[in-house]
């Protein structure tokens, strides 16, 4: 099983007005997309960086899972994606090898993919995110 | 400024011997290199990925910058570093626009790349790091 590429790195921030600018002007790149996802009650702001994007996530609501995060942990990396071909397959095969898994079954994330969450108890503390793009 | 891409992601782990082969397992690659970086006190294992590098890194003394930070906040993601050109140029430009740094001066880090981090509190709690390859 291999990825192939990291899709992107998520990054849980407490303003996306604060965020965007300051992240434009260390990236040398301009915000790309705003999207909210509602499933998740966050609003992100995406950034492209060669083969990888740069997500930023904002909490919309209090009982946003990233609401949540920021609470414990302040602001700061969230989650790693990486892009997969078969997404439900890799999911059985991981979940064979003993990781745990937060999303059985794939659902929809931002930018129309399909994702997945990993346990991070089973990964050295990373929230893994599989992810795929279907045409 | 554009860095470029993510030259690698750093991930704060307790044990390589357990996490190379989970890692090895989920990202279906090959550890590529283990490296001592006793400057920090750590030991690195890299996988690469498209365009970017996994580094796994275990604290091999108590005093590690990394030994501090898995007592404080568990393994996981620690820091993301940008592909620079120019690196003593692009940490001027960026304490010029507020960024605080950790290194006013490019050090040695592993696999031979000059590498600056900035700040957390001033790119929204994430660790980031500059690096260039100097041929």
């Amino acid at each position: 099983m291999n990825p192939g590429f990291i899709e992107h790195i998520g990054i849980a921030v407490k303003s996306l007005e604060q965020a965007i600018p300051l992240y434009e002007k260390l990236l040398g790149l301009k915000c790309y997309a705003i999207e909210e996802v509602l499933d998740q009650k966050v609003k992100t702001a995406f950034f492209k960086l060669g083969q990888t994007k740069i997500e930023l996530i904002e909490p919309i609501d209090v009982t946003s899972p990233i609401a949540k995060f920021i609470e414990k942990r302040g602001e700061g990396l969230h989650h790693i994606a990486f892009a997969v071909d078969g997404l439900e397959h890799k999911l059985s095969e991981a979940e064979s090898q003993g990781v745990s898994l937060i999303d059985k079954k794939p659902r929809k994330g931002a930018e129309g993919l399909d994702i997945a969450f990993l346990h991070p108890s089973s990964t050295m503390g990373v929230l893994m995110e599989f992810c795929e793009k279907k045409e």
